[in-house]
């Protein structure tokens, strides 16, 4: 049986390499190496873009300019506050629970406050998304402080979005280079093509369900370790090593016991991911900061050899988004089990727009599956059966 | 651009008959319109079978001797009491939004309460798929009576699955004939394939996330009027006709104006489908019991006005399972908006048993997007931009 499912589908299982649509949000350039968000390459926009302006490229299809830009700020800032009643509600269920279970519930009760909440045109969605990606970062920073015994901390409203979502974590107004470092990361892991998560929000939106419905799917899928829990598990791999020392015996530890390495390698690029490259640069300038740079030297030297590995550099594996996002999600101060929270507050962009996309242009998706059981089984009565 | 997005990708949009991987769950034969559960004819499983016996089935992959049938039905009666803390949560949301979205609130607010909840392995996967189903019924009923400003009627012990939610949506013992129509029509739409929500809980899961995630995926892609919802909306179309005369002109109207005709056609049936031949029987039987069989004669009707139409007749489309659906769960006395929750109610067996299948021999589901937008945009400063 096993070799039945290996023969009949290998081309398409896990529907690796086949195409569900076209897209114009992002362009993942695997060979290359090379990621755009609606034409502009990442390049562009990691050194120069603030998320808001990120964030209405993605969604409105180009650059804002003055004028867009500040509303979009407002607008964005406008909704910052959460309904209180989820706050409270929050208060009464077990909050032990994973942060991604957490953000699911959350963002699933925050769709019965919604007031456009079952309308799927075009205006409405564009509210939702705005509303989706300000609320998510006020909610997870609800969440982390009421699951420590505090009082949520409200958003303020001069700080720009990375900047107030750093400030209601902590209660301290972070630094310019705190505050652009979680701004690049958020800008970074904005979209990506069909990964799971995107695909499974596409998937929920095809049946013309909500967009609320549409971003629970989506969280759901990032909470898994092979997508969005990976950050976390680089981490506490590195942390599991725990010194610099340790990397090169680890290593040779996990090798002989085939031991996945957490961070390392992606379906899509067979070269250096791009926002790694800029993850670590971020990495190394939080490590100048901070008091704790212990974690990215691990990093950096688990890194060096993984890259005289023969077995890593015959197949093409390379530090991937995750990798690099630990230690600076680490420097920043954020606990591990947020982390993979983290990824939805940028990813939240990307599946809003994912979905006003195929809102615009939907089909059903509806796959098949190849039936290899039985078939016309005689019916035995329930005293016959063995 | 229209005409690049159907030239390229028309193959594959939706992923029409594209084959993701293989099941051994169920079989559907949209040619000869028959469909099997683990081998099973649903033909005799319609007529012989039990809902608790069919659920066994789809999760073990044989049919329950005496023995494991009086187990499976201690165990589901064992899980029937849903966490109080949860029910208490429920009263502090909004309860006006449909009962989709607060479906999908409360089953994934059920995922702080399951103590296996992060766990993935197969027993634990098992008393899952077990406690998802018992307290998806229990859960659905007390949303209902709260919205209705009444208090959740507790479980019964003493009653099998079917009886026991309509004795908690009504607090009376239903009669045999409306016990066994539900149970009839929660074996029936048990599962179906790799149909859009199933597909939804096979990718969350993919990506190692936990049961409760792809769960809460599937309930907001069964949520869409393309799948789960259209049961309601072809009960709302009956009620809209009004009368059996009204149904010649109404539907005249309706193609000259293009409508959608709710509950008619299928993407993969191409005769009569299966289910649907049952759903007719069970609502004719039902209309003998209860005052008001006018819907099911609209719905008649309709069927006969459908089926001499060329337009239809050509294309194969014939009444779907939503269609006598409507009928069958309006004569046992749900409301209209509660539909989907039945379908999910049934469906939860089939979802839990795909997930287990996925996770047997997991693959990331990570399909791919043909990009048709710009590249290499130059970058342009803010204050540049027109």
């Amino acid at each position: 049986m096993a070799n039945a499912i290996q023969s009949s589908t290998s081309a398409t299982r896990g529907l690796e390499g086949v195409v569900v649509t076209t897209t114009q949000l992002s362009k993942v350039d695997g060979t290359a190496g090379r990621l755009y968000y609606r034409g502009y390459s990442i390049d562009h926009l990691a050194k120069n873009a603030s998320f808001e302006e990120v964030a209405y490229l993605l969604w409105a299809g180009h650059l804002p300019n003055a004028s867009e830009i500040s509303k979009v700020r407002e607008d964005l800032v406008a909704c910052r506050t959460a309904p209180s009643g989820l706050v409270d509600a929050l208060r009464k269920v077990p909050l032990n629970a994973p942060p991604m279970t957490a953000l699911r519930s959350i963002i699933s009760l925050l769709g019965h406050y919604d007031p456009d909440a079952e309308d799927n045109g075009p205006e409405a969605s564009m509210r939702k998304a705005y509303r989706l990606t300000s609320q998510m970062a006020t909610l997870v920073a609800a969440f982390d402080q009421i699951r420590k015994g505090k009082d949520p901390i409200p958003p303020r409203q001069d700080l720009n979005h990375a900047a107030n979502f750093l400030y209601m974590l902590t209660g301290e107004e972070p630094s310019d280079i705190a505050s652009r470092a979680l701004e690049t990361y958020l800008i970074l892991l904005a979209d990506h093509g069909f990964n799971a998560s995107t695909f499974a929000a596409r998937v929920t939106a095809s049946t013309l369900s909500d967009m609320h419905s549409a971003i629970v799917s989506a969280i759901g899928t990032l909470k898994g370790p092979l997508h969005g829990a990976a950050n976390q598990r680089a981490l506490e791999q590195f942390l599991e090593i725990g010194d610099v020392e340790n990397v090169k015996p680890w290593f040779e530890k996990a090798k002989a016991e085939k031991r996945r390495i957490m961070g390392v390698g992606h379906r899509v690029y067979k070269v250096v991911d791009p926002r790694a490259r800029y993850l670590r640069q971020m990495a190394l300038q939080l490590s100048g900061t901070t008091g704790n740079p212990q974690v990215l030297d691990i990093a950096l030297k688990l890194e060096e050899v993984v890259s005289e590995d023969p077995y890593f550099v015959e197949r093409k594996l390379y530090p991937n988004v995750d990798y690099y996002s630990a230690p600076a999600l680490y420097m920043l101060g954020i606990d591990a089990d947020l982390f993979p929270t983290l990824f939805a507050m940028s990813r939240v962009v990307g599946w809003t727009a994912h979905v006003m996309e195929q809102w615009a242009n939907n089909r059903l998706i509806r796959p098949r599956a190849q039936f290899i059981g039985d078939l016309d089984l005689p019916w035995v009565p329930l005293e016959e059966r063995p």
